[in-house]
């Protein structure tokens, strides 16, 4: 009577769900000091004030069929300006409005992306540990999903392991730096390697490997790291971006995808992305939010909380005896778990009310996430039970 | 390279749009007082300033992570309360937040549904004419739209030719009253014998046959026509409603769907919804316009605007020698054509620079549509060239 592909992508429950609502009964029965929830990425630092202030502005200086009407697909062309001047003074590209789609978030904007792209039999490759919806958005679209194990010492990627992956049927490799779990930044000599690697490919396939960039950590990156653009190294990138985390507005959903004209057949992409777009029924991005962006692309965001975060958690970790990599960008860690049995970890943990993401959710068992976009108290109170967790593990 | 279809939806120019940018070009040559535009289906009645209120006292007073977090799925409690409490109070319901699901706007709920639905080989049926849409995000999810002729009388239903129709691959009837494009709202009792004959095809069938409620134009409709609300009279019934006509608000992409406890199997439709809602990437409707929605829904929209320039628009062509239905709903009327050819027709206005746009377009060839969410004074200044269009045809 319904598709039943769709009743059980909405009805089951994922893990971090799970985490979170047992999060919320333990707080309910022991006291909201005893829940250490680190299980959710929503981004804890305040909406800037500057956007307040031009939301407010444009509600009470605009007209209000210029605020509220249909934009065109692509989006509002003040919008797409804006976006393109920043891109091009912080990145040394030339690029124009007519590069910008703008979407309803990064989500959005990858799937139009696959959407736009999948042909029958075509495979997209990711990097494992990987943001679960991938699978889902790739499958929804037709495609399937080709994961690259994980190169644990540092999350950068094993290209030999990607090199078995990829087949003739690959249309596109997805990239997620700074990464959403393991909050590492692809360093340029990697980004170099991979730009290498896929167009060694595509002559060898005589068609494009697209590289999708799906960016919403972009400025969330700590010093001694810089997040390379993507777009000056290899040519078919398409770039995902999302303003949920740099502005923090993840309910508006509101981002874009940048097509440069480096693109094998723009035309066709850049079309076949306004297809798609229609297609998922996002008729517009939503305009007020699209002027607001107008008005504030390319300002700063302030990631100290993010930082003061993820360098105490990170520190008490270590000294609790966890192996980790060091906060690089994101708001994650995932440390190796103190056994091989990540579910069994996370388990244990939430005896302390240390409530953990199992790094299998994320493509990568034996690893757990821990999201630090939380209170900075929260995470120093937890350091202690960090410690009694793993003298556990000592006994 | 890309997925064909997709690039052919992106780029494939309609006829309104067409039409659009010609009267651009006529305006920018002429100037702008000999374009007479009614091509576009864009609300020009200001958005209510106590939507404008609210969403300023919301940015100003509450915790900007409360007003741009993430909300869940389904939409923000408060939101789906409010909704739920006005429905209630309109139409003598007794729903609760449990039975909405909040949406990007109507194209979104009802693709949706559409996805929710569709198993192999199923087939959509809705009534000519009909929004043009519909044909796209019914085939996108892998069904078939099959269109009833129309009744052209009255553009009330033909059951005839509606039953003729009706297959035991019938997953669902789209219906949209008030309708776009014909301005006819369906009279209680085209819904009762409509659900009669659903009733009927069902225990014929042995399956439900859903009844999709696209209502983006419910709060407009004219005195002496009243809009049922049709999950009173069908219990198979699926509600799609946007604030995009209501409050202009159309670029924000707001809206709702409401699936009552009567729908056969509550819990399986739901959980679809949720699914499809995710596999389309409506990751949550914007949180901004949830929280305006649950302080503002009810309450009424301005549509004395919309009336007077219906009736002008009306009396004017009926005096020019037009054949048109009244204007009972929505911002449309849907005249004969005084040619066969519709285009023909057409192109003959666009000579006096009266912009309309083919009947063909909506599957009702020999009419066509006259938007009239324009200027008032444009339509008082446009009667007497449709006048000097049907003249020619007098000669």
């Amino acid at each position: 009577m319904v598709d039943q592909k769709m009743y059980e992508l909405g009805t089951r429950k994922s893990t971090i769900r799970d985490v979170f609502e047992y999060g919320r009964k333990l707080a309910a029965a022991e006291g909201e000091d005893k829940v250490f929830d680190f299980s959710l990425g929503n981004p804890n630092v305040p909406t800037p004030e500057y956007i307040k202030e031009a939301a407010v502005d444009i509600l009470q200086t605009m007209e209000p069929s210029a605020v509220h009407g249909y934009t065109i697909a692509p989006g509002a062309p003040a919008a797409r300006r804006a976006i393109a001047k920043s891109i091009n003074e912080r990145f040394g590209m030339e690029i124009s409005e007519q590069n910008l789609f703008m979407t309803a978030g990064a989500a959005a904007a990858c799937t139009i992306c696959f959407k736009a792209l999948c042909e029958a039999e075509d495979e997209f490759l990711t990097f494992a540990p990987f943001f679960p919806e991938y699978r889902c958005f790739v499958e929804s679209v037709g495609g399937r999903l080709v994961v690259v194990p994980a190169k644990t010492e540092d999350f950068q990627i094993d290209f030999e392991a990607m090199e078995k992956c990829l087949t003739p049927h690959t249309k596109a490799v997805i990239v997620n730096s700074p990464n959403n779990p393991s909050g590492a930044v692809y360093s340029e000599e990697t980004i170099k390697k991979l730009a290498e690697v896929l167009r060694g490919k595509e002559k060898e396939y005589g068609h494009p490997i697209f590289l999708i960039a799906d960016e919403p950590y972009r400025e969330i990156a700590y010093e001694g790291f810089t997040v390379p653009y993507i777009p000056k190294f290899y040519e078919n990138t398409l770039v995902c971006y999302s303003y949920s985390k740099s502005f923090s507005l993840p309910g508006e959903r509101i981002g874009y995808i940048m097509v440069p004209d480096t693109v094998a057949d723009f035309q066709q992409v850049y079309g076949a992305i306004a297809g798609a777009a229609r297609v998922l029924t996002h008729v517009n991005a939503p305009s007020l939010w699209q002027l607001v962006i107008a008005r504030c692309a390319g300002r700063p965001s302030d990631i100290s909380t993010y930082r003061e975060n993820g360098q105490m958690l990170y520190q008490g970790l270590i000294d609790a005896g966890f192996t980790c990599v060091k906060p690089q960008g994101a708001f994650y860690l995932f440390p190796k778990a103190l056994e091989e049995d990540d579910y069994a970890f996370c388990e244990r943990a939430r005896k302390y009310g240390l409530l953990l993401v199992p790094g299998t959710d994320f493509g990568c068992p034996g690893y757990f996430r821990a999201a630090y976009c939380i209170k900075t108290d929260t995470i120093r109170r937890s350091l202690p039970l960090f410690k009694k967790l793993a003298e556990e593990y000592k006994k």
